[in-house]
């Protein structure tokens, strides 16, 4: 199951980036399993990652790899996750990062590694060493499709998402993947994202863009609570268009596009979440601060309740009020509260609102996109979260997963 | 579904308080579903309420009434919570205290009023008056059996605990019966629970009692982490027996045994979760401090992706450890965490244990009853929660139940 259209976009060619999509066999033959993305030298490269205490092996090499030298690959495989996986693991990383440089007579140091799949079972070293040169044969500019399709778990479609900004007869692409499914499922070491420029900028500028554009996005999705051991959101700049500084004109096109981009990706992942038959947006309004909004938000988006009656289609207000009683706000003034199922207003004045009516309740929930919106009345603060329902589906994958 | 054996115990009488159960008709017909409980006079009562912002018109009255007058009667009504039913809704608790009080030429303050069931429905306040003659015509001693049926909502069996507390040939009652299902269902407005002993206890000693073993036991439940807009639980103390003081010799073995009594009606209603399948013991050891070892244990008791393996008794170790990463414990040293099921070692220095064999994870997951430790090598605190197991009956029972 999944909401919404399944096609991916027709990518743009990123100048400075080649994708390169091999079958290793990692867990099934004629699977597409390893992706190799080489940059251009002069390139850019920032990272967000898991703050999960148990990072995987090749998230921990990834950051040690950036700091030590300009980035030159990016090697991807899926089908298993190398965490939990102790000394043995780092070692393993270590060894697939060789393989690749001595495939292109490039130091270890520039290769940043990525894994995703079950936890705990030890890295196929010596397939992901013979899955590398098929990947570098096939590098192309073109290769962003493929690479959508060869990061994939338990995803059921690729996800995508590619604009090309115009500005003063001046072009900069941008184009990216992402892969997630159950968000994020620490077994399926879920949530990957790779997305490239051809602008050129600085690695401490194109850092903050993406730690901010992440936040509004990626730290906005949740399906069921969890988080990974092996999440990784990479921005590539590689330099060979439009110069884009913080201090210039393009930055603020530049940023939102970006920004624009990543949430594009993320709610993608939400869309395509284990046994999703509902894409929620919950918006939380008028609160104090960021944090009340946030922690209201997601108490909505996490209570299993809430979920349930979303995948039953019922406009089960009592639930979601509740849930909102319970978000621990301190001195929360019920009556001034008010609650929205798009644009129906269920609860107004601690309880029911006068006019709600229960057909109107229903026709919003047999909508396949729904938005969640509280009103706390109580200050400016505003912050959006994405969400799913919860299904029987989700419980058959994730009881089932390992089987 | 329902993990454990069903039976009721065989209650002791508690001298000094009588129930009567009737059938109001408040949804079906023939359904006992309206309890009365009469309290002698110079009986203490001692009450724990949800912490709920939108807590329903009964708790609101119940906690009034408390302060006004000493208690001389509980009024509990199934079917219906009168809960979001604003000013109406006190009105219509109010009026049912009141019909109890014309019944029985007491004052209307005296009557404890307690309501689960649908929330936002108006209460039907004349099935129950029209109900609590009935129910007052049957007033036992002998009426627990029947009080515990009468506070079922979802509940697939009725929940009570009882014992006698011997000490130097003087004897102690305790009893009690308590509801939930689905911990805590707003819609259900679920759990309730009331317990009585004909000790003589002092109202500031029992109700410091009752706020502390229900932090130990009701407040370390947790089915799917939402809570209710009518949770209450009940200490009666009849003053018909043996005087209990907080400095006095008995008072270890009294509190103790209330205790014991109020875990055992909490676990029940675990036991009878909603769709439960399993029941499970998380216990979270060499914490820093509560919080740590509280916020680690309700992480792994609230993960879906955890409650998911357990339905499907996968010994997946994997989710267990990336769930306590990002449980937000500060400066986590994986190497030094070690993870059991039982009495088998899956975790072990930040990956799995080298002794684990799937086939000793897989007999322990095969169990009903199962306990999660994890043992942080941090200090000394020490908390254990109690949950359940997330099956395709708890979505088939939250998506189907207004339908």
């Amino acid at each position: 199951m999944a909401v919404g259209p399944a096609s991916l976009p027709n990518f743009n060619a990123i100048p400075g980036l080649r994708l390169g999509t091999a079958c290793a066999g990692i867990k099934k033959p004629d699977h597409r399993d390893l992706v190799v993305m080489e940059l251009a030298a002069g390139s850019s490269v920032a990272g967000v990652f898991t703050r999960n205490a148990f990072c995987a092996a090749p998230v921990t090499l990834c950051k040690q790899h950036m700091k030590a030298e300009a980035p030159g690959y990016l090697l991807i495989n899926t089908g298993n996750a190398n965490a939990g996986t102790g000394d043995q693991g780092m070692q393993d990383a270590i060894a697939c990062c060789e393989a690749l440089a001595s495939n292109t007579s490039a130091s270890r140091e520039t290769v940043l590694p990525f894994s995703t799949g079950v936890i705990g079972e030890k890295l196929p070293v010596e397939k992901i060493q013979q899955g590398i040169p098929k990947a570098l044969s096939v590098l192309s500019e073109e290769g962003w499709e493929d690479a959508a399709w060869g990061i994939m778990t338990t995803d059921t479609r690729p996800k995508g998402a590619t604009r090309i900004l115009e500005f003063q007869g001046q072009q900069i692409r941008i184009s990216g993947i992402s892969k997630g499914a159950g968000m994020i499922c620490p077994n399926m070491a879920t949530m990957l994202a790779y997305i490239a420029t051809d602008a050129t900028v600085d690695q401490s500028d194109l850092q903050q863009l993406l730690s901010e554009a992440a936040d509004q996005s990626f730290n906005r999705i949740t399906i069921d609570g969890d988080t990974s051991t092996n999440d990784s959101c990479m921005l590539i700049a590689t330099g060979q268009g439009v110069k884009v500084e913080r201090d210039g004109e393009l930055w603020p096109l530049f940023s939102e596009a970006v920004s624009e981009l990543l949430l594009e990706l993320a709610q993608a992942i939400v869309r395509d979440g284990e046994g999703a038959t509902k894409f929620i947006t919950v918006s939380v309004e008028q609160a104090i601060n960021v944090e009340e909004a946030l922690q209201t938000a997601y108490a909505i988006a996490h209570s299993p309740l809430v979920k349930t009656a979303l995948f039953a289609s019922d406009p089960n207000w009592g639930r979601i009020l509740a849930v909102v009683g319970r978000a621990g706000i301190e001195n929360l003034d019920i009556d001034g509260l008010q609650i929205y199922l798009d644009d129906v207003c269920i609860v107004d004045k601690g309880g029911r609102a006068d006019s709600y009516r229960e057909e109107l309740g229903q026709a919003v929930m047999d909508r396949e996109e729904i938005q969640i919106r509280v009103l706390l009345n109580r200050g400016n603060a505003c912050e959006q979260v994405w969400t799913t329902d919860l299904s029987h589906d989700y419980v058959s994958i994730n009881a089932d997963y390992r089987t």
